[in-house]
Order: structure tokens, then C-alpha cells, then sequence
């Protein structure tokens, strides 16, 4: 990131921390650091199908919020699963950095019996919340209709799950609510293969 | 409301329990609990300037969660506060409902000392974080140009520590971020009288 000139961004305790993603644009030359800042470039500079459409960006973030707090209670539990896909240097890195977070060894993070099963339980209500709020317009997106960086942000959350969660629990979660999760996933996946045709 | 035959809503532990506000439109004669419901039924039935403009139902509660999300770790403050200014009968009732909930007596919700300030410190990242969503877009509403119900929950939120707070406590409050809480909800109480004259 250095040797093309990007961006550090803040460490969440002070001072800069380099982080992915990080977008080179050929087209323009710029470089832009932040998952956020990414989006919010690309709808600038590639208008044809906004994500963030009709001034919603500040909906949107606090929906991203609200998302985030449904799950973060249970979050421990697909943080032991990252630790099992990372390489050996990573996985040191990591169990360094948030055993320090957490101060708590990563064996208690999660822990198999009534600790876990609060988790599940956590995670099923999250569902539950959300699936509200999709139900709250017609349609297949968050705004009926039309599709949004809020579905992006609700199918990056579904695609951390799907990656790390050993294959039964996926399909744990997969089945509730009629399956909608696995196929939410599907829709923004091929929502925007789609979009990066038309661009 | 069982005079006018109003629905009750349910109570968050099962069974029914009547709540207002409650709505009886003497124009079509629809009688409506729950203010969400009401709303909707506003934005369908006179639809001249929605609340939930452009399919952003889902959007809007989300909001409302993280909203609330924000100031609920500290929100036995404005309970204690709350108490103050009911009448005997209802304080009653109101002390015996949430000393239950909470397990605690009204003494210990948020004494003075570092538990007040913890409270106070959490009021001021909640509004924080509700500024970086509002500086999101452009103009002076969550939406930017356009008025919606998210704003309105910010402002309800706001109305009510104004009730119910201290006058220096309120002042505190209101001196954060350049004042831009009281003026929002002043924003909002002067769009909402512009908006029932117009329908």
C-alpha cells in the first residue's frame, strides 16, 4: 500500500493502520483506503446503478450500525471460526491482537455447552431482527425494489458466516426463516455480477 | 381505547396490554394502535408528504434500532428523570414495573457520582455517533433534502430528554456538536406543523 501511495486509516486505539481494501482506479489514478470511502467513490465516479440512491448514505450507515449491534453480543463465536481459516503467521497475529481486546484466552471466547448455545441463540434473534426490517417493504431488497450498499453490508455479514462456520452450522443457519439468508446471499452476489456488467 | 373499540398491542411478555398513542381519523373512521402502524397509515391515507418517502420503511426502522441502540446503556438517567415529573399514581406504577424489569431499585438506575458520568459519557458518543450519520449527506435532514420519519425518531428521542431532563442538565446536552440537537428538533417540530397545514 505504501509503494502505490495509499492511505493508511486510524487504528481504532490511535495512530495508522494499514487495512484492505484499498482501490486503485486505472481509470482516474485514484487510490482510495476504506470500505466506506470505496463505495462512496465508485457511486460518484460510476453513476449508472448507485448504491447508495436518493440520499441515503445516512441511512444506510446507521443501518450498517444496527446490524452490526444485532450480532456483536454473539460475535466471539465467528471469531473462533476466522482463527481456524487463517495461515499460522496470521492466526498469531490475530489471537495476539484480540485476546488482548478481549482479554479472555481464545478457548473461552466460545465455548461448546450453554455459552455456545446463548450464541446460536443470539444469532437466531439477530436474524429475526432483520428479517423485519426486510419485511417492512415489497420487494426482495432492503427498499423493496431497489438495491442498496444495505444489502451489500447485510450479505458481507451472511458471506463471513458462510466462509468461516464449519458446514453444519451454516446449514443450521441457512435454514431459518425459510432458507431467505442462503438465498439473500445468492440475490447480492448475482445482483452484482450484474451491476459490474453494465458499468 | 375499548370505549372506541381500539385494538390493545402486546405486551413485550406476552398477553395484551393497551398502549397510546392510538389514532381514531374521523374522516374514514380507521382506528389505529401503535405508532408505527399510525404512521404508515398517515403516509398511505394521506399521501400529499410521506414520512417514508422512496421504499425506505425497512431503512427507517433500522434506524430507529440503532438509534436507540446508542442510548440504551445509559438510559436508566432519563428513566429517573421520567419518574420525576409523573403524578403520584402513575409513579407508582411506573417504579413497580421497571424496578421489577431491571432488578433494581430507582436509587441505584443512576446515582450520581461515576455511574452518572458513565451515563453522561455514553449520552455524548450516542449523539456521536448520530451526528456521523447525519453528516452523511448534504442539507439538514438524515435524507438530506427530504424529510422523513428517521428524523422524527431523532427528535422524539430529543423531546423527550428535554421533558424530563434538568434545566442544566438539557443545557449540557444542548451545548454539544454547536447546538445542532436542540435545532434539529426544533427543525423537526416547525416541519411537522408546516406539514399539517398542507394536507
Amino acid at each position: 500500500m505504501k509503494e502505490i501511495g495509499a492511505t493508511p486509516g486510524k487504528h481504532p486505539y490511535g495512530g495508522e493502520m494499514y487495512t484492505l481494501p484499498v482501490l486503485r482506479d486505472p481509470n482516474t489514478g485514484a487510490i482510495i483506503t476504506d470500505s466506506w470511502d470505496i463505495v462512496v467513490y465508485l457511486d460518484n465516479t460510476y453513476p449508472a446503478k448507485p448504491v447508495f440512491p436518493k440520499d441515503t448514505k445516512g441511512l444506510i450507515c446507521a443501518f450498517g450500525a444496527a446490524y452490526m449491534d444485532q450480532f456483536w453480543p454473539a460475535t466471539k463465536f465467528p471469531l473462533v471460526r476466522s482463527r481456524e481459516i487463517l495461515t499460522e503467521r496470521s492466526a498469531e497475529y490475530y489471537l495476539t491482537t484480540r485476546q488482548q481486546y478481549f482479554s479472555q484466552k481464545v478457548e473461552e471466547w466460545s465455548p461448546e455447552g450453554p455459552e455456545r448455545d446463548q450464541h446460536w441463540s443470539i444469532f437466531e434473534k439477530a436474524f429475526t431482527a432483520v428479517k423485519k426490517w426486510y419485511d417492512k417493504t415489497d420487494g426482495k431488497w432492503l427498499m423493496g425494489n431497489t438495491f442498496s450498499y444495505a444489502d451489500i453490508l447485510a450479505a458481507s455479514g451472511l458471506f463471513w458466516f458462510k466462509m468461516v462456520l464449519h458446514d453444519d452450522e451454516w446449514k443450521r443457519l441457512a435454514a431459518w426463516h425459510d432458507g431467505r439468508w442462503e438465498k439473500l446471499l445468492a440475490d447480492v452476489e448475482s445482483e452484482c455480477k450484474y451491476c459490474a456488467t453494465i458499468q
